[in-house]
C-alpha cells in the first residue's frame, strides 16, 4: 500500500480491546501514578466515578489495535509518524470496557522536499462497548510513493 | 495552586528519566509491537539506525516525569486534562538516553460555562542528554479557580 493507494474519505473499523483493572493499575504505576488511576476509592472521589485508565494508557491500547490491524493487511509502505494533532480524551475508560477504533482518511499531501514520500492525515476515533467516544486524535502518517515505471 | 496562580510565560524544567532497552521492548511488546521497537536489527534496517522507543512510550515516560514533579509541589488544584495539540516526535529515543522536560505556560483562559474552573495551555518539550528535542506537545490542563472570599 503506497501513498497513491490511500483514498481520502475512506474509513476502517477494527479492534476489540478488553480493559482490565489489573492492566490499568500496572500502566499507571509505571507512567501515570495519579491516585484515580491506581484505586477505585480515589477514582470515586473525582468526577470520574471510579478507577479509570490513564489517557496515555488509552492511547497505548489504541496503538496496539492499530498495529494489530496493520499486520492483517500485509505490507504497507508506511514510514512511521511525525506526530498528531487535536488529541481529546472525551470520557473516562473503566475496567470492563471494550475498546474499538474507527480510522478515517481526511487528507493527504505529497511532499515537496521528498519526492519519494507523502503525508496522510487520519482521524482516529476510539469507542467503548456502548458506542461512546472515549478518545479522538488526528495522526499524521508518512507513506512511500509508488516507484515510477521505468521509461 | 489555583488557576489564578498560574503565570503565562513562566516555565519549569524537571525530570531525569533513564531509557533502557529492557523497558523499550517491554512497552512495545504490549502497546506498539512494530519490529523497530522490538529489536536492534530491525531498527538498523529503518531510518532510525537502531532499536528505538515507541513514541507512545516516550509520551508515557514524559507523563511519569510530570506526575513526579507535580508531587514535589504539593497540592495543585488541577482537575485533569481534556487533551493536547500539536504532538511531534522529532527524533528517535534510544536505549541509554536520559530524558528531561521543559514545561512552559503559553496561555490560560477562564471558562465561560464553568465559573469554578479555567483552562491552562502548556508547551511541553522533551530533551535527551545531548539537549536534542525528541518530542513536544501542547497539553491543556483544567484548574480550579480560587474560591472567592465571602462578602
Amino acid at each position: 500500500m503506497y501513498f497513491e493507494d490511500v483514498e481520502i474519505g475512506s474509513s476502517e473499523e477494527f479492534g476489540n480491546y478488553p480493559v482490565t483493572e489489573e492492566e490499568i493499575i500496572e500502566f499507571a504505576s509505571k507512567y501515570d501514578p495519579q491516585p484515580f488511576h491506581l484505586s477505585d476509592e480515589a477514582g470515586k472521589a473525582m468526577i470520574f466515578g471510579g478507577l479509570c485508565a490513564s489517557g496515555w494508557h488509552t492511547a497505548g491500547m489504541t496503538m496496539r489495535m492499530v498495529v494489530d490491524h496493520m499486520k492483517t493487511k500485509g505490507r504497507t509502505h508506511s514510514m512511521g509518524s511525525p506526530g498528531l494533532d487535536e488529541l481529546r480524551w472525551t470520557r473516562p475508560v473503566f475496567p470492563g470496557d471494550t475498546l474499538r477504533v474507527k480510522s478515517s482518511v481526511i487528507d493527504k499531501r505529497a511532499s515537496r522536499s521528498r519526492p519519494d514520500m507523502g503525508s496522510v492525515f487520519l482521524h482516529n476515533e476510539v469507542f467503548n462497548q456502548k458506542d461512546e467516544l472515549v478518545m479522538s486524535f488526528k495522526p499524521i502518517v508518512l507513506y512511500k510513493r509508488r516507484p515510477s515505471a521505468p521509461d
